[in-house]
């Protein structure tokens, strides 16, 4: 493959609804992204149940999905004790996050990022050699209280997690959908220059822009891309907030540009029809629904 | 102003509507967008009534934007004598087009790519001196008939139209909504290379690239761009076949990259709200539903 897409709906999608989805239809979704050639996931969070009671099989998720061949199981990892929920229960994979702001991350994790920053260093030191870890930075590029974020201190903190473990991959995340194109370009260019091609994109489609950005990290040399079939997420109290990138639409882009996704067109399209007809979950994207697309091999 | 928008609602957006929108529908339309800060517009084309009668009141719709102010006023010209009636009616500018594909071509005027070239020739020969032209090439990335467009295919028909007249401007057109946006960026970086930066894109939404598009041209030096407010037009006979890239997604991205469009965001969107409140147009585009949006300054 030319690309590695990360599938986050089983998360990030369904994390945002209300009702529990039951297990069995999260390990359905999980397997019919696996069919369709998905071979990196966001399967969950260990997170506390109390907190986010959506997450709170993830363990259960997690298992199944680590009887899929090939699949690489990445958990979202909070904090000390879901970093030692993630290890004793085999993610491939430990997703550390915080904000890039000050103003998100308070509102977010209810601390400053020293602490966040403080917190997850002990915890990349402390884990496994050979762990894979990724390292999510949030509002890398647009906040929704300090909006748009300062170049020179994005990279700097950017630099700040680079030195934490040169093989750790890093992603640069438009939480808001707000970023634009010629931003993620140069920011994405400037981090990969100095500090190594291992760099990741996460992006919103709230504005329409998400392929645009995409693209433009892509031109940039970025490699590694969060996408969310069906486009499922945003916020039920935030009509017109919409999930991650539509995985369809990131691998429709894709295939136009001739890059291998090792996806499998219509497959995909069945498992993000799945997302997108889970109850409570917010569709969005947009190949889905256009018969152009849809009828494609 | 830092970019170049030509609004192509009033003629690409209304045209494929069956029944005939009202004149003063059409020039209340003109009134709402120049009232929104754009300044350059296609508002119709001098083609045969019987062919297309929506576009019969071009003349009329012609006079009323010509008392704009500053608006500069694109009329589509597919002969010599929507040449001639252009030219009478004091167009500001001609649009001329023909497909650098054969099949399209043959598929939409009829006849051979040589053929239409020979005529366009002719036309902006005889044009008087200083008249100011666009030469539109449909299906530069991609071709409903032929798929992807070779590249030095399509380079070497742009040489041709640009050694016709050095100061001619010339469209890029994703007619499909297919390119890709590595292909724009690659092209359009050629295309001003080669014979100046004298270039427009015009682009499509169908699958979800158009802003993508748009950004990958820009990056490459273009500074001119056709969008349609309210995302108008498509086809009726083919759902999911949608217009050009929306205006109102467009100025959002330029503010966005912090480029100066000179449109007044609230004044766009209630002209876009007014194209796409039109009996029978098909609206697109993203950024008129997501509340985040209609409410920024």
């Amino acid at each position: 493959m030319n690309v590695t897409l990360s599938e986050v709906s089983p998360r990030d999608g369904l994390q945002p609804i209300k009702q529990f989805v039951p297990t069995e239809t999260k390990i359905a979704l999980v397997r019919a992204l696996h069919a369709a050639g998905i071979r990196r996931m966001e399967v969950g969070s260990f997170v506390s149940p109390k907190a986010i009671p959506q997450m709170a099989d993830t363990g259960e998720v997690l298992q199944a999905a680590k009887q899929l061949d090939g699949l690489e199981c990445t958990v979202l990892v909070p904090n000390r004790r879901g970093f030692d929920a993630a290890i004793a229960a085999g993610a491939d994979r430990l997703g550390l996050f915080m904000s890039l702001t000050e103003g998100h991350n308070q509102a977010n994790l209810n601390r400053s990022r020293q602490a966040s920053f403080d917190d997850l260093s002990s915890i990349v030191r402390d884990a496994p050699p050979g762990q894979k870890i990724r390292f999510n930075l949030s509002c890398t590029f647009h906040c929704p209280f300090e909006g748009v974020v300062d170049e020179a201190e994005a990279l700097s903190w950017v630099e700040r997690v680079a030195a934490l473990n040169p093989e750790m991959e890093i992603s640069l995340c438009d939480t808001t959908g707000n970023a634009a194109p010629d931003q993620v370009r140069r920011l994405m260019r400037q981090a990969i220059e100095h500090f190594g091609n291992r760099f990741a994109y996460h992006g919103h489609d709230t504005y329409g822009l998400g392929l645009a950005n995409m693209a433009a990290a892509w031109e940039a040399g970025c490699r590694v891309f969060d996408a969310g079939s069906g486009g499922i997420g945003g916020c039920p109290y935030a009509p017109g907030a919409t999930g991650n990138t539509a995985m369809e639409d990131a691998v429709w882009m894709f295939h136009r540009m001739g890059v291998e996704t090792g996806v499998n067109w219509q497959r995909l399209l069945e498992a993000a029809d799945l997302a997108a007809g889970i109850a409570g979950a917010m569709p969005g994207g947009r190949v889905r629904g256009v018969p152009g697309a849809r009828a494609a091999a």
